[in-house]
C-alpha cells in the first residue's frame, strides 16, 4: 500500500509539530509550538501550507488555543479563546479548510458546554486528532477514486504541491498519482515548478524522488510544450477552496493549465476533499484571493537588484472555472463535469 | 520621437562592443572584443540576446574574423575565417537572424572577390554597420505599424525582452509598446518576468523604468488571472524564427500566451523584422529548438540544494501556430491572420 513517507504536521507531546517547509529541500526541520501563536505564524509563513495540512495544523492550533485559554482567570478564558479562534481561522485566506477545521472544533466546544477547563482540552485534542486521521483517509480513498480515472497508462502534470507534506497523509492530486504509478496506471510525473515560492521544484521533486516516482521538472511556461509534445495524458492538480458550482480556486496556474489542457484535448482533474467545498458560496466570484508580498516573486533576483521601485502583481490563487475541469474527486466519489446539482449529489449525499 | 536609451551591440575603436545583460538589473557593464571568439561567447551564454541583436553582434563578429584572418599568412586565411562563420552562424541554433546575417556577410565576401585583405576588412565592416542600421530603421517603422493595431487604448502584455536590448534599436514589440505608449494607444504594459533567465524581470523590466512606461511585473502563470481580469487588450510578443508559412518560434511561453489569448478573445501580435523570417522551412516544425542546460532552472534555489538528481527540461523556445497569431508585424508590413501566401505577400513584396 502507498504510505506518506513524511508528515507535515503531528501532535507530540502536547506539542503541534510542523515539519518547516520554507527550509526544504536543503534542510528537514522540526518546529514545535505549545501555543497556537506559533502554529498561526508558521501557517501565514508557510511553514506549513498545502489546503488540507493547514485545516489539521489549525485543528490542532484550536486544541493548543484552549489549554492557554484554560490555566488563565476563569473571566479571562472565553476572550483569549474567541481571539485565537479568529487569528487562527483567518491566517490564510484563500483555503477553505482553515476555516472548516476551526468551525468543527467550536462545533466540538459549544456541543461540550463551551466550557474551557481540562475535560474540554481534551475533548478539542481528540476531535483534532480526528480531523488529521479522517484526512489521512480521504487521501487514500482519493487515490484510488482518482487512479480509476486512466483508462490507460499515461504521463502526469500536475502543478505545486499535493503530497505527504500538503496533508495529513499521502495527498490529494499527489495521492492519485502515486497510487496510479504504484498500480501502472501512471508512468511518468511532470511536475510544474510553481513560481513564485517554487513548491513544485521545492517540495513536489522532493516527494516524488523520496518515492521514487520518475518525473521531470519544467518551468511552469513548458507545461504546453509537454502537451504539444503528446508527453501527458491528463493534469490533475489539488484545490484551496471548490465553490458550490464546481468553480476551484487552487495556486496561481491552475486555471492557465486548465485552458492549455482543453486546447490539447487532454482531460484536467481535481483532487480534493469535501474539507475543501465550500457550498456557502454558488460560484468561484466569491472565493478571496490571497494578494502575497511582491519579495516573494522578486527575491528570486536577490535583495535590491534593480534599486528602482518595481510595481508587482502576486495573487496567489486562481479559479478554474467548472467548465474546465472534467472530473473533482473527493473522497465521498467522483464528480464529473461538475455542476451544482452534482457537486451537492456527491459531497452532500443528495440531490 | 522615441529613441533607444541602451546600447546592447556597437562597434566602437575597432572593437565590438556588448552590454553584459547577464549582469542586469543590477550592474551595466560593457564588454570589449577584438576577436570574433569573445562575440561568440558572449552570444552562447546570452551576455548578449535577442534575435535581431544577436543577428547584428554576429555580422561584426564577421568583420572582426576577417581583420583577424587578414594578418595571417595567405594560405591560411581562408580556413580560418570559414571555421569562423561556421562557428559564429551556429552560436545559437533557435534564432534564424545569426545565420541570416553570417549568409548576408558572406554575399558580401564573395561578390567582392573572396579576399581576406585590408580592403575586405573594410567592406565587411560597412555591411555589418548596414545591418546595424537596417535594424534600427526596421524597429521604428515596425513600431509605427504595430501601434497601428491598437484601436482603442489598452494595457497590453509582453512576454521576454524585445526592447534596447534585444535589438539595435528601439525594439520589436517593445518598440510598438513604446511607441504606443508615447502616442496613447497603449496604456499600461504588463510584463512577464519569463522563467528561466527572467529576461522580463532583469531587462524588460529594466528598459520600462528606463523609458517611463507604467507597467506590471507578474510571473509567467498569472497572465491568464490579468486577462481574465480584464486588464490585457492585446498580447505583443517578438520572435527568434518565423517560418514560411506564419509559425512563428519565439521564448518558451509564448505559445501558452497565445492559447490564453485565444481563450480570452484578446489578439495576439508579433513583431519581427524580416531578418527573422526563414522562408527555407515550410512550417514550425523544423525549427531547431535549442534545450539549455538544467542550472538554467535550478540555480534560482542556489546551488545543489536538493542533493540528489532532478530530471529536468528546458526547451528555451516554444512555436506558435500562425493559426493562433492575429498579425504579424515586420517592417515591409503587416501580415493579418498569417498564411504561406500572406507571408510572401509581405516580405518577399509579390504572391
Amino acid at each position: 500500500m502507498v504510505e506518506a513517507k513524511l508528515q507535515a504536521v503531528g501532535w507530540k507531546e502536547g506539542c503541534v509539530v510542523l515539519l518547516d517547509q520554507t527550509k526544504l529541500p536543503s534542510e528537514e526541520k522540526y518546529l514545535s509550538f505549545s501555543g497556537h501563536e506559533g502554529v498561526v505564524d508558521s501557517i501565514r509563513r508557510l511553514a506549513v501550507r498545502g489546503a488540507p495540512a493547514i485545516g489539521v495544523a489549525g485543528a490542532y492550533a484550536v486544541a493548543l488555543a484552549a489549554r492557554e485559554a484554560s490555566v488563565l482567570p476563569v473571566a479571562a478564558r472565553e476572550g483569549f479563546f474567541t481571539g485565537a479562534l479568529k487569528r487562527i481561522s483567518e491566517a490564510r485566506p484563500t483555503a477553505v479548510n482553515l476555516r472548516w477545521a476551526v468551525e468543527r472544533m467550536i462545533g466540538s466546544w459549544t456541543e461540550g458546554g463551551a466550557l474551557l477547563d481540562a475535560g474540554m482540552c481534551e475533548r478539542l485534542l481528540v476531535e483534532a486528532r480526528s480531523i488529521h486521521v479522517e484526512d489521512i483517509a480521504a487521501n487514500k480513498k482519493m487515490a484510488e477514486l482518482g487512479a480509476s480515472l486512466f483508462e490507460k497508462p499515461v504521463g502526469a502534470l500536475t502543478y505545486c504541491n499535493t503530497g505527504d507534506l500538503a496533508t495529513a497523509g499521502i495527498g490529494t492530486a499527489f495521492g492519485v498519482l502515486h497510487y496510479g504509478y504504484k498500480t501502472g496506471k501512471v508512468t511518468h510525473v511532470f511536475a510544474c515548478e510553481t513560481r513564485p515560492v517554487m513548491q513544485g521544484m521545492r517540495l513536489t521533486v522532493f516527494e516524488l524522488s523520496k518515492n521514487e516516482i520518475p518525473f521531470t521538472l519544467i518551468c511552469d511556461n513548458m507545461a504546453a510544450v509537454m502537451m504539444r509534445e503528446g508527453k501527458i495524458g491528463a493534469v490533475i492538480t489539488g484545490a484551496d477552496r471548490v465553490a458550490a458550482n464546481g468553480d476551484a480556486a487552487n495556486k496561481v496556474g491552475t486555471y492557465t493549465l486548465s485552458i492549455l489542457a482543453k486546447h490539447h484535448g487532454i482531460p484536467f482533474y481535481i483532487a480534493a476533499p469535501t474539507s475543501t467545498f465550500d457550498l456557502s458560496i454558488p460560484s468561484g466570484e466569491q472565493i478571496p484571493i490571497e494578494e502575497r508580498h511582491d519579495s516573494e516573486i522578486l527575491s528570486v533576483l536577490g535583495e535590491n537588484r534593480h534599486g528602482f521601485a518595481v510595481p508587482v502583481r502576486n495573487p496567489s490563487f486562481d479559479v478554474t472555472p467548472a467548465t474546465l475541469i472534467d472530473a473533482i474527486i473527493c473522497e465521498k466519489g467522483i464528480i464529473r463535469r461538475p455542476t451544482t446539482e452534482g457537486v451537492r449529489r456527491v459531497v452532500l449525499g443528495k440531490t
